[in-house]
């Protein structure tokens, strides 16, 4: 049911930065379930992890542990390691000691990501024996296998790849993401690696994702539901030959941030575009705020609202029920009468009633497209937020009512 | 599909506040869709009005007329003159004027309320020429016959009566309500009517309706989207023979406060009930908070959760879930290792992961119930508060797609 989203595109390999995948058989026997991914020593990661305060195991690792020497990402699906207390955090790090131990590196330079059910225990011996098969895996040309290794109820596997060239040298930046539920990134998507073979300090590419993730992870809503396991991470391998960069300025850096963003922002769109059940993939973009905050209140209201999801879902231009959602989104002092509404470039709402001009054929017609943009222009000031999501379908409650049968 | 609600109970009539039922074809010819209530002279009105900034013209006319005397209430149903403007509330006011000139009394001690589809015209002839037909109707004993008046996608119609003896008088309290989507009321629900035959000053009536609809309306949702159109109101004909009750003291207070609250308690859980789609009647408990907002804030995040009301409909006990969505709530500083979860007496969490004598086959039963009770302890301080919601079902989306069809 993926919305506009095909065959991964050309994902190019990223110098020093390897990809194995191998099966453990968490969930199903046979099942792609381990991905290990290898950084070529001297590579700077950064991340940016769930706010959720039951963060899993794997993320509380993941986050002590990224500010030292990174060589290894350790994922596993099937089992997200959340909800799983102490012996949850035992079991991460041990999953993580027998990846040190085969490969020769400290325990603490390998970092776990867990996604799957909650609060089951991790099936840690399945997990430690597949971990040779997937080093014997490891080559630069598997980021395609790997975004399908790390996919749960995603349909599609998600990737993106940008390159430049800068001093006659090519830059490689590519990226993978999985989600499909529990998808409301709060600092980072379900689970996002993106690489690079440029060479960035360790400050710089921490606010490269911090600032990417925000402007496309953290903008995209499935169903409101933070996760437990949000993870988006940036390594940059520093194998192309290029001086490092060391501070937010500069065209290695622009063309840099440029590349990560695109990266981020198609992956991030891609989660929603294979949200479950999800037939329409729909923007909402909310201009003239007063604020930042205003904006996203309301552009949350409508994304979440699930009178106006099921109303996408059925083709429906009741568009009274986007009225409904902005009236209730909290804005102080919210002027209606300053209110414009448009479906696509149909204005529907003006001055915070319906549009003189409008007929309910051409909200039909915005309506029947796979892909739609719901704008509301607040009339309040000049601040603007951009919102993905989907519809909600019957097929929606089928994947979350089955989802462990 | 109602969850555990039955036939109506027996409405005792309320002396001096009598109700006509009549037929103005708003949506479907026939169908029962106006009701005219009339308060005997001498009556205190005091009502609540939804907070959404979109707020109906039928809203904005009954609130600014709310405080002089009021003689009738005149609902409608089948459109919710809600996104209509200035028009809107000329409309809302020539159908109070045509009662008003009908029964010989002041336009201002008219209140209208609507409920139906959002953002089309009211069709005020069609109502104007109902009117007389549901005068001529007008009995104390048609509380049943309005609670099914007022109804739109409700599947039945939702009341509730008592009545106490102070002094050797009988004093009555009955309401109705309706509602079953666009229902996250905010200050009070879609549409409700408590009457009594008490005399009580307009102030501590506002005080009782307020207080009552905080505890019961305000803490219902079946969807999150706070409708456009909520009203509830409180009617004191002052026909009993009683001193008027001026403070909120004493026993004739004390009583009347129990009856309203019990009233409004009830009549607020049968809209959840009948919920669209419904089929288990959800209570969220929230204990050991550090004040009330955060119990709030966990609630509702545990009541709006697409995966948790997805997994209650498939009665499957996917607790993961809750302490998700339990950890995304926006607690601050919120420490997991105190937090315990029960369904209904089950511990499925404590200390912020799976309790050790948690089985499957414990939840699954808790799950079976068609009624099911979710308890949070966040041992944080002495703060409790109670949600009641719905899960979310096939139907739901069908009713929900199909709205306008």
């Amino acid at each position: 049911m993926a919305v506009g989203l095909g065959p991964l595109p050309t994902l190019h390999p990223v110098p020093g930065f390897e990809l194995g995948i191998s099966s453990a058989g968490i969930k199903r026997p046979g099942r792609k379930d381990v991905v290990v991914m290898r950084c070529a020593e001297g590579s700077s990661v950064a991340g940016v992890f769930t706010l959720n305060a039951f963060c899993a195991a794997p993320v509380i690792l993941a986050k002590q542990r990224v500010n030292g020497p990174v060589r290894y990402l350790l994922t596993n699906t099937g089992n997200a390691n959340a909800g799983t207390g102490e012996p949850g955090l035992a079991n991460a790090a041990r999953t993580c000691s027998k990846l040190a131990e085969l490969t020769g590196v400290d325990a603490d330079a390998v970092l776990p990501y867990s996604t799957g059910v909650i609060g089951e225990p991790l099936p840690v011996e399945k997990i430690e024996g597949a971990l040779q098969a997937a080093l014997d895996d490891l080559s630069v040309d598997n980021w395609a296998a790997a975004a399908t290794g790390i996919m749960t109820t995603d349909t599609l596997p998600k990737g993106a790849s940008r390159q430049f060239q800068i001093d006659g040298v090519t830059v490689t930046v590519t990226g993978i993401s999985k989600g499909a539920g529990m998808i409301r990134p709060n600092m980072a998507t379900m689970l996002g690696y993106i690489a690079t073979d440029a060479k960035v300090s360790q400050s710089v590419l921490q606010d490269l994702i911090r600032d990417g993730a925000n402007k496309s992870f953290n903008r995209i809503t499935i169903d409101g539901d933070t996760s437990t396991n949000d993870c988006c991470m940036l390594i940059a391998t520093g194998q192309a030959n290029l001086p490092e960069v060391t501070e937010a300025k500069g065209p290695l850096f622009d063309a840099l941030k440029t590349a990560v963003f695109e990266v981020c922002m198609e992956v991030a769109q891609a989660i929603v575009r294979d949200g479950e059940g999800a037939t329409k993939f729909v923007t909402v973009e909310v201009n003239g705020g007063g604020n930042h905050q205003e904006c996203l209140d309301v552009g949350y209201a409508v994304a979440h609202s699930p009178l106006i999801k099921t109303a996408l879902f059925a083709s429906d231009p009741n568009w009274g029920r986007i009225l409904a959602a902005v009236g209730r989104a909290g804005v102080p002092d919210l002027d209606v009468s300053k209110i414009d509404v448009f479906l696509g470039s149909v204005c529907i709402a003006s001055k915070g009633c319906r549009a003189t001009t409008y007929t309910e054929e051409q909200g039909s017609a915005v309506m029947a497209e796979a892909e739609i943009t719901i704008r509301i222009e607040l009339g309040r000031g000049d601040c603007s937020e951009t919102i993905w999501t989907t519809d909600l379908s019957h097929e929606y409650v089928k994947i979350n009512a089955e989802y462990r049968t």
